[in-house]
């Protein structure tokens, strides 16, 4: 009989570089470890999955407004801490870079080549005014059901 | 033999209106998946079971300054990122609208009907000064003890 | 035969004061309950484990910024919300001596008597700079490996 795989689901709610970072470093780990991870990205967690050209879209005026308040894309997320205008990551990329670590728009791309399921709230893209063609491919699109279906199964639940 | 009810439970510890409305989707839909669902609301996620009038009650003076520099209710509370003095409530007030979703106070009403079990945090009330005529009807009053018990069997279990 | 210990696990990657008090409070409250606690201090959650006096320590420069800026020990450290600088944390330590209840020191004093697994994550103390010396004694070091073998195993396992 085959065991069943574990599970591991993260609810990435923050747009703040360090916390995506922490989110991708577990998911990344528990793919390793052959879990089978979902991150589901919801307000502001939505950031680290778009594409950091301009996409032109029509829209409203509050859609347009979040779409360029927002940041386009993990690489332009701040920081949680000691953001200081932009500083703050510019200091921790530098930090990634010495200690041959992984930034944010790389542990994306290693999550993606292990398979770990990155969903998109479609929800709160309605209410943030995201659409598909902005964010990266290869990302699933799926409301809270799909959540909670995966994580009542999970053996790691987290809310980053 | 009847197959047990899964279990979610929800540590509402975050004062802000976004972080408190994903808590409340995600519990009412577990509460529509038919899981028992417990949020527990400590620090300022207490202000969201706030009454919005003013109660008259008899306090310290830290204990009044807390209650007046704190938002008085779920519709009072600010957003966790883009806030703008007000304004970013007001946007997302506005979309929330504009696609037929629930404000974070119909939220809490829903979650009321479905038999969602909110807890406040009683040794949080004691330190922020908060009564329980201050709060809404309907709420539990119960400690860390509780929560544990409950999120020991739960099958979702999120800090938010 | 033994029945087996229940686990909980917490990620502590916030440097606040009030969501490290959280953290602290339900570790204590898990391990008064015997389960097996694992707490795992990564990013700016290190901070709650560093010593209050300065350990002179041979530095990069951005390591030597990051040691300057960050709260040196649980004491130090502010709050998630209101913290007006500094004030915030003074009115809270005053309610929780009036009430009785403990400060955050000596909730993570209390972790410790009641052998909480303290663990600082090895990569983002590389990341931050900072050393073994500059944290408690006590504490266990390690990286997500570890962690995701408890979690995976956990009962309830919590991002705060």
């Amino acid at each position: 009989m085959k065991e069943q795989k574990k599970k591991t689901t993260i609810v990435l709610f923050s747009g703040d570089y360090d916390k995506a970072m922490a989110a991708y470093i577990i998911a990344n780990g528990a793919a390793a470890y052959d879990h089978e991870v979902t991150i589901f990205h919801t307000f502001w967690g939505l950031n680290a999955l778009r594409k950091d050209e301009q996409v032109p879209m029509k829209k409203g005026f509050i859609e347009k407004m979040f779409g360029k308040m927002m940041p386009r894309g993990a690489d332009k997320m701040g920081l949680s801490k000691m953001n200081f205008a932009g500083m703050g990551p510019k200091m921790i990329k530098k930090v990634i870079k010495k200690h041959n670590a992984m930034t944010l728009p790389q542990l994306i791309e290693m999550a993606q080549e292990q398979e770990v399921n990155l969903i998109a709230c479609t929800m709160t893209m309605d209410l943030l005014g995201l659409k598909e063609e902005e964010l990266l491919e290869g990302i699933e699109y799926a409301g809270v059901a799909a959540y909670l279906g995966e994580a009542s199964e999970g053996n790691v639940n987290l809310f980053i």
